[in-house]
This record gives C-alpha cells, structure tokens and sequence, in this order.
C-alpha cells in the first residue's frame, strides 16, 4: 500500500473504515434487542400471563429482525464494494460516514413502521433514510471506480456495472416504495418488505466472486 | 486470495464476517450488564439495605454470567470453524447473518428463563432459539465443506466430520431439553445449564488444532 | 515489527489500539440513536398527534447527526495520525485512552448542547471536552513523532508540520468559540457548528495521501 | 501459523479473541456513558438550575472516569501478553472468556463504589471482581507460556517473569485494599485509587517493548 519510502501513502489503507462500518454495523443490529425487555409480571400471575405478555412483543421482536435482515443487506453491499476497494481517502471515508450515519438511524425508521406502519409518514421517512443510504452507497461505488481512483486499474468494467446496478435497483424499488406510500402505506409496506428478499438471492456479481477450488 | 490479474475474486476473505460476528457477540455479551443498575437507596438507608438491594439483583446477575458462557460457547464454536473457511460468498453471508440475528436475541430468552424458568413457555422459547442458532451452526459448516465448496481442498474429512458431530451433539442436547420442558420445566433448565459445560471440554477437533511447541 | 528472535518487541503494534479506537467510536457514534424512542401514542390518535411527536424529536435526531459527524472528524484525525504511526509504546496507549474517554464523553455534550446551547455553561464544557480531546491528539502525534520515536525514520517533515497543524488549527478555532461563550453562547454554537465542515475539506496534507493510479 | 498441508492447526490465530476482547472492552467503556443522562428542566428555568443539576451528575461522571481508565489498565494488561501469545487453544480462549465477563462487570461495581463508596460491601466486592480479573489475567500468562504452551520458545525468562509479577503486584495491592475494607472503606477506596495511577508508569516489561529508532 505504501512506497517504499513512506514519504507518500499512495491513498489510505482501508482497513480501519472497514473496522468502524463493522462495529456501527453490530450495533446498529444489536441495539433494537435493548428495546425488548423482559414483562415484569407480578408474583403468581398465572402461565397464561406470560404467552399473553410475550404475544404483546411480538411487534418489538418482529421489528428487531426486520432491521437486523435489512441491515444485513446494506452491510453486504457495503462488504460487496469494499472487496474492490484497494485504498481510502478523505473523500471516501466521508461518503462512508454519512453512509454509516443513516445505517445507525435505520433501527429507529424500522421501529417507528412497526408502531405506526399504516400511517404514510413512517413509510415516508423509511424510504427517505434508505434511498440517502443507497445515494451514499452508489455515491461511494461511482467515486472509487471513476477513473478508477480506488480500485485497481486492472478491474473489469462489468464487475464496475454490476455493483452499480445492484444499488440503483434497490433505490428504484425502494423510491417506488417511497411513492406508494402516498397512496397507500399498506402497499408501500409490502414493497418495502419485499425488497431485502431480492437482496438475499445471487446476482450478476457472484458470478465474478466465485469461490473456486483449491488445491 | 484474488488471482494475479485482479479480475475474479476467488471468494470474499472471511476477515470482514468475522469482525461484524465478533462485534455482534461483544455487544450482545455485554448487553445484559445494562439491565443491572445501581440500586437507589434513601439517603441515610442502613447498609442491610444494600445488602438485600444487591441480593434482589442476584437473579439479573446470574442471568448476565449464564448468558456470557452461552455466547462463549456460541463463539468458540463459530472461531473454530472460520479458522478453517478460507473465503466465503453470498451464501455463507446470510447463514451467518441469520445465526447473529439468534445470538442476539439470546440474552433476551436467558433474562426470561432467569425471571420465569419454571414455566414451560420460556424453556420452550430458549430451546427453539439455541436450534435455530444450532441449525445455522451445522448449516454454514455443511455448506462451507460439501465438496470443499470454501475450505482447503486437502482438509482432512475427520476434521469436517469432528466439528459437524460437535454442534450435532450440542443441537440433540438442547432439543433433548426443549422436549423435557413440556413435562418438566425444572428437568429442562437442568439439563439446559449442563449444556454449556460439555463445550468447556476439549473435544475430538482439539487434537487436530493443538500447539506445538515452535522454535 | 518483532525482530527475529523474538527476544525484544520494537515496540507493540499498533493494530489493538486501532481495534479499540474503532470500537469505542462505534459504539459512541451509536450512542445517541438509543435516545431517540419510537413516541407512545394513545390508540386511535390522529396522523397530525404522529406528526407533532416525531417533530418534537427533532432536537433529539438533530443531536445524533451533530454528535455523529463531530465523531467522524475526530475519528479522521485519528485515522490519518496512524497511518503513520508505525508501533506504539505504554506512553502512546495512555495518550490514546484519555483520548478516547473523551471521545465517548462527546455525546453527552452535544446532546446538552441541543437542550441548552442558549446558556453558556454547556457551550464552556463542550468547549472544554473538545479542547481536551484535541491536546490527546496533537500530544499523541508530537510524542509519536518527536525524534521520530513511534513513525518511520524517513517521514517527511512537511507531513509532521501538515497533521500537527491541522489539529492545532481546529483547537484554536474551538478555543475562540469556548471564550466567545462566555459573551455570547448564540454565537459561539455558530462557530462550533462551523468547525466539523472545515474538517471535511481537504487540506494540506491530503496532497501527502493522494492515491495513485495502480496498474 | 498453519503448516503447509493444512491438515493441522499449530493452534488457532489469536486474531479473533483478541477482536472479541477489544470489542467487550470498548463496549464496557462506553457503557456508564449511558446512565449520564441530559437534564431535563422545565421549560424557562434559571441558569443556575442546570449548573446545580449537572454538579448533580458529577459522582456519575466521575465513575464513568474512573471506570474507563480501570479498564484501560486491564486493556493495556492483555494487550501486552498477546504482544507475545502466538496462537491460542480451548483453554486459552475460556480463561479470557472468563476474563471479559469480569470486564463487563466492572463498570457497575465501579458506580455501586460511586454511589456507597463508604460502606464496605461495596469495596469488598470490587475488590472481589478485580482479584478474579487479575487471577484470569495471571492464569492466561502462566497457561500460555508454561512450556512455552502458546509463546515462541525463544521467548526470554525475564520477559516471562516481568509480565508474570506485574500481574501478581497488581493483585496483592487489590487484595490489600479488598481486607482493608472489613477495617476502614474509606481507606480500602484510596488504596483502590491509587492503583491504576501504578500502571500508568513504565515497568520493568517496558525495557523489553522498547521501540527502536527504524530507518
């Protein structure tokens, strides 16, 4: 990564952006856990207490696996990118914040549309925070491989497409959503509920990440 | 990891998984320590009552450590496979991303077995858990070594075989104990406590990783 | 970075305090976010209620994004400093360590910032704290680079000049909105709103780390 | 690490434990962060309420301080015997286990102190919890060099012994501090103050991780 002089870094190495995107990401997935605490029942209350207090959960556990699974898709796009990306600077590492700061905020959105999901403002804000995080995303992708600025010279231009592709159909079908939820936030949600499943099949660009054998 | 020519990567490198599971344990580890809080005493209170305030905290405390060791298990037995997958793809991704989201979650179902562990519900929900957190265990270790798929193509079969019997092992105690919860709650929390001691002890697979002395 | 006997350490590497830097901002960075709850609202309540709760969270959210990005800034810093750096010592860690208790003591700050910016005893201990957090990190480069005691032998002087500059700017610049606090907290949250953006522009030493098309 | 046929780990990379410590470790230091909260005044308060209401906060600050920089000496401890531990085992791996679960634990004995400093159950169980992290610690050391079981074997006595006895130096103070507390808590609490200031300073270990001037 550097000279052999050290009096240039030729970019920065990416390692520590990778570390911080992968602890904000554990917390991130972590933190709707917290919200979900154990029913304080009072003593002798019968068994049926519990399955109807645990049944009163139910919409906080479903909301924490909703964001943990949608989280898990920015998070191997973001893996997806960085497997390319050869070297950082200052400019990444501040698409990349932004980027991180959306992800940090997504808990609170999936949060607010299992309260209130049949109302249009939840479904609005959602779509907004997720189409800023696929802009950064997207952003992120079109800075490193203009020119080819932070990736290797030698990186093939349908890998490039591929990548980009991947994130601006997310945004399509998200800002699809997004629109939806004008008209109709019940159909909004489906969308929305759909898109990570998409996200969760191979695309175009496993074909170039194929694990191969090894002798 | 890549070829020369930069064009194909041979897999991801596992380096980016495990930090995001290794984030995910650590916070998930400590999660359960943010239920304890300081007890808030009348100024002036006799020092007995501290003594029973830290006393009434006991159950949240036993809760923590037992959720510690069963993350431990959890993660060791997660180490131990990785030191053996070499690169990873889409697929293994979201088996680990699906076994994080039950790890997770784990505190939540040991505060609860810790609150009301003599009601068959609890031990039900924690059994379920600890199999589908099992399942992904097992899952990711088949996926990983059929046909050598993300391993070394020269690892030893009894090495595959040592490390899917161990969780196999693990996964016919745990639902051994969820069966015992519908006749006995008390039988099952016994035998779910003697679990996580089995995987203190080393096992077929520490003969295959063992130090040798270097020079 | 061991020499091959292994007998003397040339100091310890950098990567574990890199590991917990990462960490801690993580988990500060995230911090925030857990003040933001989804609002309770009465069942049946109007769209506008929804509407005027998630208003009033406004300063909350306002606090996270502020917080965040003043976590990025200083986060960069750090990041740059150890790019450079190449082992570290006892007196390094230590450095590192009061750095980073200030670090996670930021949040709390800004967040005080949102509710009582018009007073100036926050606009003094935000001051203050930052103040701190800048002396740990122009202290941290002037002890790593001094004789040239934790960098490599051959780095640049401009380079030297280039980061200990830039922190010193922003600790000047933070330094005249802490005094301007005590005639005017309006006008000094001005200045401290200002400073992170200057922090997004490249500077000087952006010239040294200026990737390099790579065959 | 691995030999070239790949059939036998020569131990496990300490990579992972060591993620996963500095992962418990920032989460632990960042955790009483959270219980110092923004206060909340009615709307068009004096100024001189929120002076009085942030002094309010100081135990909790303070403890927040004193508890970062108790585990950063911990932190630091770990960190120098992995500077020298090669590879790990089962047993290694739940020593440290063990360890982080008395880490996590600290930050709350750490406020107990803070909030019933001169009462003795508090000290004595500080005291109780630090013996048991310094006892993990001192285990670790003698387990992974007895034999040299998981260091080089050209590894020097001396560097043995001084990692050994800075550990154990550290116990005996704490248990000094931990049976003063049955006499004076008062007494036991500056004796538990003054430690970490011990391990601020260089030791003996710190001749042997001297970083040397590098061309």
């Amino acid at each position: 990564m550097a000279t052999g002089d050290d009096q240039k870094l030729v970019g920065l190495p990416p390692n520590r952006i990778e570390a911080l995107a992968d602890g904000v990401f554990a917390v991130a997935m972590t933190v709707l856990v917290l919200e979900i605490h154990v029913p304080q029942l009072p003593e002798g209350a019968a068994p049926e207490a519990l399955s109807k207090a645990l049944l009163a959960l139910g919409p906080k556990i479903a909301s924490y696996a909703v964001g943990f699974i949608l989280l898990g898709t920015l998070w191997v796009g973001h893996h997806y990118q960085f497997a390319y990306i050869r070297r950082t600077d200052r400019g990444l590492l501040w698409i990349n914040l932004f980027f991180l700061l959306a992800v940090a905020f997504l808990p609170f959105c999936v949060g607010l549309l299992g309260s209130y999901g049949t109302l249009a403002l939840p479904c609005i804000l959602y779509g907004c925070v997720l189409l800023f995080a696929g802009a950064c995303l997207l952003g992120q992708w079109i800075y490193a491989t203009s020119d080819h600025r932070l990736v290797s010279a030698s990186l093939d231009e349908a890998i490039v497409r591929a990548l980009r592709d991947r994130v601006a159909v997310g945004m399509v079908g998200y800002g699809a959503a997004l629109a939806t939820a004008f008209v109709s936030p019940i159909a909004s949600l489906v969308l929305y509920a759909g898109m990570p499943l998409l996200y969760l099949l191979p695309g175009r660009i496993d074909r170039h990440v194929k694990p191969r054998r090894q002798p």
